[in-house]
Parts: C-alpha cells; sequence; structure tokens
C-alpha cells in the first residue's frame, strides 16, 4: 500500500516530526530551538491570524506595537514574573560588531550600560505605556493587542510546539474593577474557545489552571486545552487576570468619577504559532497533515495531467476556467482559495504532495475528464477506500454549482465531529483514588491515554507543591479546572477531604 | 485663529514631531531608539502590509518567516555585508538571566558560544535556507517574502524616520540568470512606485543608486524617492540586484537543464514604517495629519453631539443607521471603514482631533441634523475657508448614496495631485556647473529646496567619493539616476567630462 508518509502515527512523535517536513511546513534553522516557518506553514498561520485578529477587533480590541526589547530594570520591577521568565531570556548586551584580530566580535567600547532582554511577554513594557497613556476612567477600559515574535529559550525545541522564538498575538488590557478585568479574561478565553474549535476544528475544555500553573504574576490564569490523538493535552491558549500586581509595578493608575486615585486591574491572554502544531496533531492522519478548509492556504488544489502533448493546452485552459470559476465562490465567509499547480513535476508527485499537505480537495484533470466535461476529485479527509485512494469523477459545472462549497463544509465538519468524539470518549470520570490513576496511566507510556477528571479539595502551597510531585511520578499534570462543573462533588482524590471541584489530570506537551 | 497644532510647518521638524504626536501615531518609548506605535498609526501600517501583501502575493511571492537571531559567522561570510552593517547591530550574548547579590544580571554561566546577532536584515540566514531548498532550475525562481521587526542601532533616532527597531517587508528571491534577477528588481521596485502613488498618493521618482550608495554587497541598487514638504528627500523603498555574492557566500547553487551547477542571482527589496513617516511629511498641514483615504483606519468618523438630555437617543440611533448604510459601500475595492466616535469627552474635543488625526471626512451629528435628515460633514483636505472651518450640511440619504464614497475618491485623487505638483514643479534642471549647486542651495537650510536634476560621467571609485565629499559640503547627496533618461545629456557637471547619466541631487532624511 502506497502512503504519503513512511511512518505512521504510532511512534507519534516521529510521525508528527515527519508531517512537519513532508507537509512543508516548518523546519530547524542553524540558530538553535529557533524554526523557519515556511510558506504552507506561514500560509496557515496567515489565515489564523486574519480571522482571529477580526474577533479580536470585533471585541473591540486595537493593535499596536510595542518594542521587541526590554530594560533589564522592568523585568526586576515585578518579582512573581522574574522567577517565572528570568531563567529563559536572551540577553542583549552590546550594540555593535567589530573586526579584532581579524575575528568579527562584540565591540567592547559598544557595551550597554543596561542589558535589553528580547521580550518573552511584553507585559511589562505595555504596562509602562498604560501608566502614560491612563489618566481618567474615561480612558477605561484600554483594549490593545499585538502581533509579535518573542524570545523564551528553550533547552528541548520542538517545531511550533516549543521553539526559542515563537509568533503570537498578545493582547493586554487596563480596566476600572476587578470585575470588569476577570469579565474580560473570561470573554477572550471564549473567544480563544469559539475560534479553536470553529475555525481549527479543534475542541478544547476551557477552564481554570490550578495555583502551581499560573502565569507568573496573575491572580488566575484560564487556558483551553486540547487533546491531541496521541491522548496527551496541549495547552493551546492562556487568559490572565492579573490583579494590580502589574499595575502596581508599573504604576498604571486613574482618577475615578469622585476624584480619587485607583490602580487598574489588567489582563493579558495569548495564542501563538503553537496552534499550528496543534492542528497538526489533532488533524493529521497517515498520509500526513489534514488541514480544516477554514485555515487552508488553499482549499481546493488543481492538477492537470500534463503529457509533453499538444492536447495539454486544452486540459490548462479547461482546469483555468475552472479555478476561475471556483474562485467566485465563497466559504467560512470568505472568497475560496483555489491554486493551480503548474510546478514542472510528475502529476503524480503532485497528487502525493498536496496529500501530504492536507489540501482538503484534490483535483486532477486529464484530457478525457476535459473532453467530457468532468473532473475527478479526492477528498482529503476521506481520502481512502480501504487501501486505495479513492477517486470521484465528476461534472465540472455539477462540481462548481453544487459540489465545492458543500464538500468543504461537510469536512471541516467531519474534521471536528472526529476530534470531539476523541476528546468526549477519552476523559475518564469515577476514579476516586490514586491506585485508579495508577492503573489508568500504567502500562507502555507511548500507548494512548486519555485524561482524567476528578475531583479534589483545591489545595494550595504545600499541599499542593505535594500533590504535583505525586502527578510528576506518572508524568502527569493537573491541565485545568473546567468552567462546567457539576453540582457535587466526590471527596478529593489525593485527601479525601470534602472536594470542591473537578480538574483533568493527564499527560502533556 | 483656532489650530488643531500649535505649531505650524515653518518649523517643519518640530512640526513632524507635532504630527508624530498629536495624532497619536506613535511615541518614544524606555528603550532608546524604539518606539511605541499607538494604534492610529499602527493602523495606518496594517492598510499598507495588506495592500502591499496583496500585490507582492499577485507578483508571484509566498511568505515566510526566518529566525530574528543570526549566527555571527553568517554576518561574517558576506565582506562587504559586514563593512555595511557591522556597525550598528543588537547584540545577543546570553541567554539567562540570574539574581547575583541582588541585582539580575546575564549569568555569566549562560554565555553563547556564538553571539548571536538580531537581524539588520535577512539576506545571509534567508540564503542559508536557499542553499538548502534550491536544488534544480525545477526550483527557480524561489519568491519568498517576510513581513518582519529588524533592529539597526541608531545614534540619532527620529520616529518613523530612522528608529532602532522597525517594521518591514523584506523580499529575497533567487533565479536561474542574471537576466531573470534583474527583471524582478525591476518589477519589485515598480510594484512600490507603483502602490507609493495610487495608495500613498505620494509620487516619487524610481531610479538607481549611485555606487557608493549601494546597498551592502549589490551589485545594483534602485530606490524610490519622495519629496517631502520640506523639499527634502525621502528615500522610501529600495530593490536591490545582488547578482551572486550573496549566493557565493551562501553557496545558493542549482543544476541546470544540461546537468552542470551554476550559482545563483539573487534580489532583495523592502518597505518598512518608514513610510508613514512619508505620508506625514507629503500630506500633513499647520493643522496635523491628512491621510490619504485608501490608508485611513477610518476614513469617515462620526460624531454625535450629544447634550446629556432625553434627545441624544435619537441622535445617536441617527448616527448609528448612518454608520451602517456607510458601511456597506465600497472604495478603493474595500468596504468603507467608518467609526462612531461614542467617547465621553465633548464634541468639540473629538472633532480636534479627528482633524489632527486626518481621518478624510468627518461628520457631525446634532438634534436638527437628526430631525431633519441631514448631516454636517468636513472635508479633511479641504478643512478650512479663509480661517474657519468649513462644514457643509447635505442630506443623510444623498451623502450615503451620492457624496460618500465620490467624496474620498476625489480626496485621495486631491492629495495625489497636490504632491505630484509639488515635485513636479520643484526639481530644477539647466545647472551645469557648481556654482549654480551652490547658489541653488545657497541661504537658509530649513528654507524650501528642491532638488537638481544634473549631468555627470557616473565616476567610479575615488572620483566619485571625491563628488561625494563636495556635494556633503552643502548636506547634499545624489539621491538616484531616474530610469526615465533624455536622449542626450549635457557635460558632466562635477568634472565637465562627457555626461552619460541625469542624477537627482538634494538635501535627504
Amino acid at each position: 500500500m502506497q502512503r504519503a508518509l513512511d511512518i505512521t502515527r504510532s511512534r507519534f512523535a516521529d510521525w508528527y516530526q515527519a508531517v512537519v517536513r513532508d507537509a512543508d511546513m516548518a523546519e530547524t534553522s542553524p540558530v538553535r530551538g529557533a524554526m523557519v516557518i515556511k510558506p504552507w506553514g506561514y500560509g496557515v498561520w496567515e489565515q489564523i491570524q486574519q480571522e482571529l485578529d477580526r474577533r479580536i477587533k470585533a471585541t473591540g480590541h486595537e493593535n499596536c506595537y510595542f518594542p521587541i526589547f526590554i530594560p533589564l530594570s522592568f523585568i526586576a520591577k515585578e518579582a512573581d514574573h522574574v522567577e517565572g521568565f528570568a531563567k529563559e531570556m536572551a540577553v542583549v548586551t552590546h550594540h555593535r560588531l567589530k573586526n579584532i584580530d581579524g575575528k568579527l566580535q562584540p565591540d567592547p567600547d559598544a557595551k550597554l550600560e543596561e542589558p535589553l532582554v528580547v521580550r518573552p511577554t511584553s507585559e511589562t513594557i505595555i504596562g509602562d505605556a498604560f501608566s502614560r497613556w491612563i489618566k481618567s476612567h474615561r480612558d477605561l477600559p484600554l483594549l490593545i493587542n499585538q502581533w509579535a515574535n518573542v524570545v523564551r529559550w528553550e533547552m528541548r525545541p520542538r517545531l511550533f510546539l516549543r521553539t526559542t522564538e515563537f509568533l503570537w498575538q498578545e493582547g493586554h488590557t487596563a480596566h476600572a474593577s476587578a470585575q470588569d478585568a476577570e469579565a474580560e479574561t473570561m470573554r477572550m478565553l471564549e473567544v480563544y474557545r469559539s475560534f479553536s474549535e470553529d475555525y481549527l476544528a479543534m475542541p478544547v475544555i476551557a477552564g481554570e489552571k490550578p495555583e502551581n500553573e499560573r502565569f507568573p504574576g496573575a491572580v488566575a490564569t484560564y487556558s483551553i486545552e486540547a487533546m491531541m490523538q496521541d491522548g496527551k493535552a496541549l495547552q493551546a491558549g492562556t487568559s490572565h487576570f492579573l490583579g494590580t500586581h502589574f499595575a502596581e509595578a508599573q504604576g498604571i493608575k486613574f482618577q475615578d468619577e469622585a476624584g480619587g486615585v485607583s490602580l487598574c486591574n489588567t489582563t493579558s491572554w495569548g495564542v501563538s504559532t503553537r496552534l499550528i502544531g496543534g492542528v497538526i496533531m489533532t488533524h493529521g492522519d497517515d498520509d500526513g497533515l489534514r488541514l480544516p478548509p477554514a485555515i487552508a492556504p488553499r482549499q481546493i488544489v488543481v492538477v492537470p495531467m500534463l503529457r509533453d502533448k499538444p492536447e495539454d493546452a486544452e486540459v490548462l485552459k479547461y482546469c483555468e476556467d475552472l479555478v476561475a470559476a471556483l474562485g467566485q465562490l465563497s466559504a467560512f465567509g470568505q472568497k475560496l482559495r483555489v491554486l493551480l499547480d503548474t510546478k514542472k513535476i510528475k502529476s503524480a508527485e503532485k497528487r502525493w504532495n498536496w496529500v501530504r499537505r492536507g489540501a482538503p480537495i484534490i483535483i486532477e484533470v486529464g484530457p478525457r475528464d476535459a473532453a467530457g466535461g468532468n473532473i475527478t476529485y479526492m477528498r482529503r479527509d476521506q481520502l481512502r477506500d480501504g487501501d486505495k485512494v479513492k477517486s470521484l469523477a465528476v461534472g465540472r459545472q455539477e462540481f462548481v454549482e453544487e459540489k465545492a462549497v458543500q464538500l468543504l463544509v461537510e469536512i471541516q465538519a467531519g474534521l471536528y465531529a472526529d476530534a470531539r468524539h476523541r476528546l468526549d470518549s477519552n476523559i475518564k470520570t469515577g476514579v476516586t483514588d490514586w491506585a485508579g490513576v495508577e492503573e489508568y496511566f500504567s502500562g507502555d507510556e507511548d500507548a494512548f491515554k486519555g485524561w482524567l477528571k476528578v475531583s479534589w479539595a483545591k489545595p494550595g502551597g504545600a499541599e499542593l507543591e505535594a500533590v504535583e510531585t505525586k502527578l510528576k511520578t506518572l508524568k502527569l499534570t493537573i491541565r485545568n479546572a473546567p468552567l462546567q462543573q457539576p453540582a457535587a462533588f466526590a471527596p478529593c482524590l489525593f485527601t479525601g477531604a470534602p472536594g470542591v471541584e473537578e480538574i483533568l489530570i493527564g499527560r502533556a506537551y
């Protein structure tokens, strides 16, 4: 049986690397831990950006741009923040190179008085601007977003999932009250949830992170967690209620209506190119990537079957007309994105390229199709009938007028339904003691395991640390406490005390 | 007379700063030389990005993303490149901070073996990828673009015009022949020219830079040069034919059809947030910014005249309907961008805010307008009648159905025509000797001076250096040799030798 990849999901980590490579998404670079995002991978990011940007603006936020460098003293101001990030930052110490003894090196005469940190996140430098921009309650809420690159030094990088440099958006807002800031935190969590499910076809559980997993300096951190095909969790987005911590450190204050001066409550929230890793591990199959049509850079690819013969011209013309007609149609609120692949390589090679890359619909047109007014198409989500690739013939006009948009909508829905089913049927409940946890996660570490949903007493401090350590022995972490909670709880799985909350436990990226 | 600014263009440099500040475009940051781009300024950049990206893709290029860090050894490989950039780069030397004696500082144990340079431009790191991606003539041309931030240390920063960090796009392409690469260089220069003129309403002269102004490592550098309202030139975009210089340094080779191996010819080209500075200095007036409608983040702003009275609700409803109706219209290939300004400040303050920010059309609606089915509008390009602000009343329906789009198109054309006239009527020809140059540029340095178009023999090496030094005494530089050249030339202004080319001379940013 011919596969588009030489590896299957049974070796999931290697399979992931193969998909990233063979779908032409990204590659490692000469800079340790930093990736090169190739056109097909970047095209997915552009789709994510475009739609998420629309949703961020529709909820009242405006885009800005802040410096990539942060003075060291800014970072030092917020003690918790330092603890959380200090260990993984790129530090600029010189602003010039010099040829010394024939070797190019940092010029000792151009050492910076204060080192600059390459932003790992921008709370501190944006907070500094907020402290200047906000004077009165009339300036609130202040709702800002930024699309940017950030750097966090990674010792064990993995393309898209954990890279030293990555691309993201970071929202930063300031509010007159804690209540307003909390509402904003939840609003953006919901934007992430709906975006992830509607657009990425990636179902998630939204919930609150436990205390030990909070963003450094946050009062509360919320996340959306997606289940990959190996059962592991991927934290796909976070939304933080920061209370007045950053406002205090940065002096973000406002005069209220009564004339008094108060600290603002702030939030921050972000998603990154990590989402692309999530899409790959949610939808990919043993032939490579399968892209949800809403985010596919090309939703339909047309491959003309050319043979260096006179009838090629007719086939090409026929394909061009097809592409033009399809390009007039709309799906997911946008014109269809259709490509005519005219690269000078064999048609069979093209087919497999687009299978690997996960183009939702691949159309092949040969001289006989052109003469008969037909096309032959493959659905990437239902590529095979048993071992064989399933090609369907249909009239060109019928395909354009009735099939194309309907198929794309169907594929999007089908990918979502599959992933939804996987998530819903692999969250095990009813485990009430540690032995049950051990049993569920026993055996081969690479075998599929889902998550457990268990009751706990929400301990803090040293008690929570003990829980964390215990979980770690099985390579587990608490993912989040889902927003949807039952009315009553079993006793705490860890302590036997009365339960107050249900949490998800699993292995994670 | 009430002005929206407290300074006029007679003090051009201060005026520029005031516009950037009072139009809420950008501000300086705590990081020396790096700016914060505020929502209104970033909104202009988003318009620029969107349209230019469309044009870059329409000419066959795909977007990618490459690491922000470049290994020092990559920079060292291209000697000319080093010369040109080595003096102004930010250098990362450590990847961790540590609390030592109570002070946060770069951790000596986390010193990088090889320092990393924050990209000043990406020829070297992209060239490295090209050397891996290109194997055969079938892989050519390779046409890549990247939207990114870059860093060049600036000792005398000016917002948008010269900042340590700026945003740009950089195109990088590889071709099988010098001829193909040269054609690409000219194609993108033309994309820049037409974009600048059609969208920014900023007329430019496209031409070749003299040898001494070439991009480090280029065989030929072309630019578009715009004339600001103080007569100075702004280099607004560049396109470089790099020959095989970078291909040689990075090993970018391909197997041709005959089976032989050849070096690729490469190009690079870029425009940056500097364009925004150009827009300000091209179109601003003594009341602040005037934005060409094609790039205005909001083309029409509606200010409801509210008085905290019961009839406010009716005025607001009337304005909302107006905004909804206008939002259905299209201009410049896109839906109109219309804002209802509901900020809780006085209407008069709103008016002046939008005048300063240069919104093309400002509409005011009071209870009487609402009751009578009318609106009152101001054209930002023709704000005053003598000293008074010119407000025009018109029926709401008529404005929506007949006026709005027509006015925006008119304003765009009018701003372009004014700038075109300024450029065309201030390039002086007929000066044939140095005395003439001195005379033209004599007197008050801040007084308006245009450019000279003179004939020269296109000297190189030491002779060119002498010309450069001479020009420098009058703070002049050669801007470019326009693509449009006459059939015959006067003798060289500098040497008296037979002329071979006409060049533009002027003061510049």
